[in-house]
């Protein structure tokens, strides 16, 4: 079965993103939807750039992946469809594509991009307030049932990037920063494994009052309550407590500077 | 395939949504399930029915949506089924149909209802405490491969409604309230579009010591902090901040009173 | 179709469960997945294996629960599967199933259960620190498509169990205590229905400075605002309030001692 993915900023509690499962079963009844998240935070582009593009990669070939984080519904910032690579897009034009764009001019994939403005794929009536239901959810529906993206709309090729900040080289390593804390109070930097070219067990970790010597593999390898560096998922550095939430514990936020000495 | 969707009080923690998708696909294991919402505020039949009303209408007909918010559990209220036009709810008899039910009053749809009483349907083993596991997820499951609304018990027809609150007419427009406060802090009213006549421009809406002067298209109409007034979707007055939330600034609450001069 | 179920420690913001649904439908396009909780407390093995046995017995024969609450990531922590009567497990060796394997002990079950060391069933590279999306969503996909137990690894039946506390008896009663406190604010008791034999009427049930008088059917057999005692959900003593949060009313936690005399 095709699969549709939904990632929004809708939370869970008012039912907008079971309203967009409704009109997708009502085009394309045979879809599997899987929620990639509701609770990004509200109008916070970045941060539904960064968790697509952690997930959307382990879905399936065809995926139809429908982000609505759309602080400029109704006004004339553009919807879009987009595949990159071997999966599919549809969202507003503000960025939130950033990431896999760049993944996609990295390793040379496939992108084509499409304005949508063919509102036979769209709800007959088309709100100011939740394009999420009546143009994005239709549009995947109808791009599952087989619709190209040559039918829904003009090629584009001018789609909106965001800034993501990338780590600043020193003489002894890298300035990078914060640019999540997940669920489990993990600081997520922008520094990767590429830039500590493997002097992972030299390397000392400068964030705010505290400096960590050395990276290691996983939490289990210091002491619950410790305060470690590792390596994330994909590969990124991030700091964490063993056993605990090092967010809350060291009042950590986004865009906080981390130093990394090799 | 068929679509279930489930609509409770029972949060997202303790896997009790989940407990009623295995009793589902124990019976019916081609339906697809979709959550409404699990956020409902304890006991909260009034919030319940509003998000009922605002997703159940988008999903496929012959959908059947199972209600649980259901402090009443174990005594003597009924456990219902009904058809309301092209769709199927399974619930307590608590009221938590009444916006649905005022529509098709409104719209003339077709509405049939049946006391559960037949216990062919449900779980072999009936609790106290927990209807939706062993009465409202197995009747709408069988729903789902077939049987009709009659075989589950005889027809009723005086539905528990609830008071929904109305605006009232002033001799300079309305005088409504708040009956919603959404994950985004919108505070939804209830003043509609109708209310207004065409006279957006003009209108100057009064919410504790603020005045918004008219009605705007969308968000991005403003800037970012500026405390607005649109409609929502569907169709209601909302009082919003642009790329912010309107509830916290505002400190608004559930009956706070809203008047619209127009 | 087949069913797979998702137990995590997760949250809901990050996106890591829908990258455990894209790796299995990768695998196995047609399995249906239902989460049963991503919001169990990080690292808190118990309360994952409560849920976990309260929940699994309801989901259909051959259902593949993956439960990934899973502080030793990445340390020589087994993963392993395993048969318990009907139903698949794949997750940690760290207790989780504990309460599982005590219900299939009482009652004849079969368990059956292997380390997963076949890394033919996992995904090409295997990270330190997400198991749930290398090891363990591949192999219920690879489980939901057929493969044996047998296939996936060596039989082990030395799983690890954790303590779960039992009531002691007294002279009149039991000593139990919380052992969850559920999103209502029910405080659950490790005191069963088979411990109370029949005395409900009698029952004087003691917590912090309450003595509450007999053992109600259900909420509404008192007013809202009450404190009651009543069987839960599967048969446990547990201390509400009507229509309101007892823990929170109570300042309850887990491991509260709760003292029944009957």
């Amino acid at each position: 079965m095709k699969v549709v993915t939904l990632l929004t900023d809708f939370g869970l509690k008012d039912g907008n993103a079971a309203i967009m499962k409704g009109v997708i079963w009502n085009i394309a009844p045979n879809v599997q939807i899987a929620d990639i998240s509701h609770s990004i935070q509200p109008q916070n582009i970045i941060e539904a750039a960064l968790i697509l593009s952690h997930a959307a990669p382990h879905f399936p070939s065809e995926t139809i992946h429908a982000i609505v984080v759309d602080p400029g519904v109704g006004t004339s910032r553009r919807p879009i469809a987009a595949r990159i690579g071997t999966q599919l897009f549809v969202c507003p034009d503000n960025g939130v594509l950033t990431l896999l764009l760049n993944q996609a001019h990295d390793n040379g994939w496939i992108i084509e991009s499409v304005l949508l403005d063919n509102s036979k794929y769209w709800l007959p009536e088309v709100s100011n307030v939740f394009h999420g239901r009546d143009i994005f959810a239709p549009v995947a529906a109808h791009i599952a049932n087989g619709a190209s993206l040559k039918s829904l709309g003009p090629n584009i090729n001018n789609l909106i990037k965001l800034r993501i900040p990338a780590p600043d080289q020193t003489s002894l390593g890298w300035n990078g920063e914060v640019i999540h804390i997940d669920h489990f109070g993990n600081l997520i930097t922008n520094v990767f494994k590429k830039h500590i070219s493997g002097r992972e067990k030299k390397a000392k970790i400068k964030y705010k009052q505290i400096e960590i010597s050395g990276i290691v593999k996983t939490f289990g390898d210091r002491d619950p309550g410790d305060i470690i560096a590792l390596y994330g998922s994909p590969d990124c550095l991030m700091i964490s407590m063993v056993n605990g939430n090092a967010a809350n514990k060291l009042g950590a936020k986004i865009e906080d500077k981390v130093n990394v000495k090799i």
